[in-house]
């Protein structure tokens, strides 16, 4: 019996679920959000609803980990640091290099730094916390677990863009995804609810929350996702904009007065997708409530997007098994489920309104006679973490 | 009985078809080659083989104009200028305005000027022919057919990018699509081929040439194509990247040095495709000849685009009765039919093996018992303008 820590860091904030392993049980679970700001806000629930949270200046992540390793004591949720024996984090990027979830030694920590130029506002803060972890925590195993490993699978026709190759064996421009330990989670469970070997599965996996990516998975590999070379790409997001033509930069550019195409690229990333189309919010149920024509729109395009990726990425896999619906929107908006799937009926899968209406619980949600099961899956990237720090601890 | 000429101006070149009309018959046709430049190619074919081709600086379109109209006289092709009683001219942009197309006259000319920022190096070219054959033809009906009209029935869900509402409210920027003219009479010939009034008809028609683009045609109206704002967007083309993260344009320009977004786009428009990725040739042919390990790989990324669009226009229509081929690769490369559908029979569509076995000709190339039909259709824009002015004309 074992405790270890998953821990998913921003540039400002700190999520952390602490589990006994191996049952997977979760003792306690926290966030510290606006780190390095004034009034940080440290917050952890543990126990049968016990909560804890705490208004101060956290001036790092240096501060905010020692603070709730602290606290864990204070708090009797554990006896001891020694106790935790592994800690697992999420790291964003991992480009070519880390196929799967890699033990931490200083050449993976000096890769996951090297990388930074592919998520430059996430991998920095997250070697940082690293570094912390480390420090404080000498003997626990360290674990990097990637949001792009479970997409590292993709045949290469499906990560290249259409431009110079040299483009790609010089600087690594490809696709390479992200929210891979989500989907990666919830087509295994998919699998399970099929009652399937999972290699003998095709099952479209539909991640929708403020971030979104749709991604094809065949035999239980990735081949395909709808984000790109960043997390810019694909469907309809809460601020960012998707799919779009390239040529619409320099356009907007030249009527704006925009002459730094980073700054275009920042709209692109922070006020377009439900916000800018909506002019209301970046969050579905304010965009739901709102009822403008815009933010209706928003709404319709936001459809139409995911629509189009279930039926490309049934056309790739020539085939489908599954539709999987998880993360915030996919597991709460029981209308953005119907609106969808109700488009897609030719394809042998039809939602039953009934089974459909319910939030945050794992259920298939298609009508028995269905040849394609829909199912509503809470995705659980924490437990995923545990599981891989487990595995490599126990190497 | 009256002619009608049919003209498809490009910056440097000019092509063009005489018909005899309401017949149809093509009477002559011809291609002027490098205007402006030395050494311009003239060329005509015409009556029952014969062929004229001259070798000689033309400076202008104007001169381009002058030489065909006295050639087509002195090769007794017309005994008189007031034989040819209408001149349809393709427009590549019509921007929202032209939903159809329109006679021009003055308004209409300077609108098709006023668009010249959506296709800066067509509708100048265009506009200047068009002005040439109103002084050399004054009797004649000058029409305007445009690439985009066919897509002006897109619903706005479709057209509209994820980006602030103000930059499609203030300067139009959103799809528009391209090729409208091709998939207009493709669409119009498959309905005819499935027997159906093309009003119930759901159909994907793929115009592969050397630019490319795929449309979702239902109930005969386009509601989706793959060419953008401008036609970068979408399949992997001749020298076109298609779709691409715009995030991986700050990263090469700052990788590469390149300081002018428009420098990137340029690449992204003439360095890209299968040209980019092969480092063969832009032409298909070359491509599928060359057999090196780039090249297979470029055509297998554009096979797959291209099956991840068929598939996201069937769950766009929720459904699908018949995929059609048509342009240079689409009505030609056997190949190219056979491994794009072979990936698609979970749709209830295969290609019959020996039906798909030519080129050029208009037929149905799937088998018998496909429950989706697949046709390959010869494409003719030409005779689509010319119906369009006989149409104008009676009006």
């Amino acid at each position: 019996m074992s405790k270890t820590i998953a821990i998913n860091a921003g540039s400002s904030s700190l999520k952390w679920q602490l589990f006994e392993m191996p049952e997977e049980t979760v003792i306690a679970k926290g966030l510290v959000e606006r780190i390095g700001l004034n009034d940080s806000i440290f917050a952890i629930s543990y126990g049968e609803d016990q909560k804890f949270e705490q208004i101060l200046d956290l001036a790092n992540h240096d501060e905010a980990v020692n603070l709730l390793l602290e606290k864990m004591i204070e708090l009797n949720i554990i006896a001891s640091f020694d106790e935790i024996e592994g800690a697992g984090h999420r790291v964003v990027a991992g480009g070519e290099h880390f196929k799967e979830s890699a033990l931490i030694d200083d050449e993976a920590l000096k890769l996951i730094e090297d990388l930074a130029e592919f998520a430059p506002l996430h991998n920095p803060a997250e070697a940082k916390v690293i570094r912390v972890f480390q420090n404080i925590l000498p003997n626990a195993v360290n674990v990097a677990v990637f949001d792009t490993s479970f997409h590292t699978t993709m045949p290469k026709e499906n990560y290249l863009y259409s431009i110079p190759m040299e483009y790609y064996n010089k600087h690594k421009a490809r696709k390479y995804g992200a929210h891979g330990t989500s989907h990666r989670y919830v087509s295994e469970r998919a699998a399970a609810l099929l009652g399937k070997p999972i290699e003998e599965t095709k099952i479209i996996t539909c991640h929708l929350g403020n971030g979104g990516s749709i991604t094809a998975v065949e035999g239980g590999k990735s081949i395909d996702t709808s984000m790109g070379f960043t997390p810019l790409a694909g469907i309809t997001m809460g601020t960012r904009s998707g799919d779009i033509d390239a040529s619409v930069l320099p356009y907007i550019m030249e009527k704006e007065g925009i002459t730094d195409i980073k700054e275009m690229v920042d709209i692109l990333n922070k006020k377009s997708g439900l916000l800018g189309l909506s002019g209301v919010s970046s969050d579905m149920r304010e965009v739901e409530e709102a009822r403008t024509e815009d933010s209706e729109m928003a709404i319709r395009v936001f459809n139409t997007r995911i629509q189009k990726y279930i039926g490309s990425y049934i056309a790739l896999m020539n085939g489908v098994d599954a539709i999987v619906f998880t993360a915030g929107i996919g597991e709460n908006s029981i209308t953005r489920r119907r609106d969808i799937m109700s488009g897609l009926t030719w394809f042998g899968c039809t939602l039953d309104e009934e089974k459909n209406n319910i939030r945050g619980v794992e259920r298939e949600i298609s009508t028995d006679d269905s040849t394609v099961k829909v199912f509503l899956i809470p995705t659980d990237e924490e437990v995923m973490i545990a599981r891989d720090v487990e595995a490599l601890k126990n190497k």
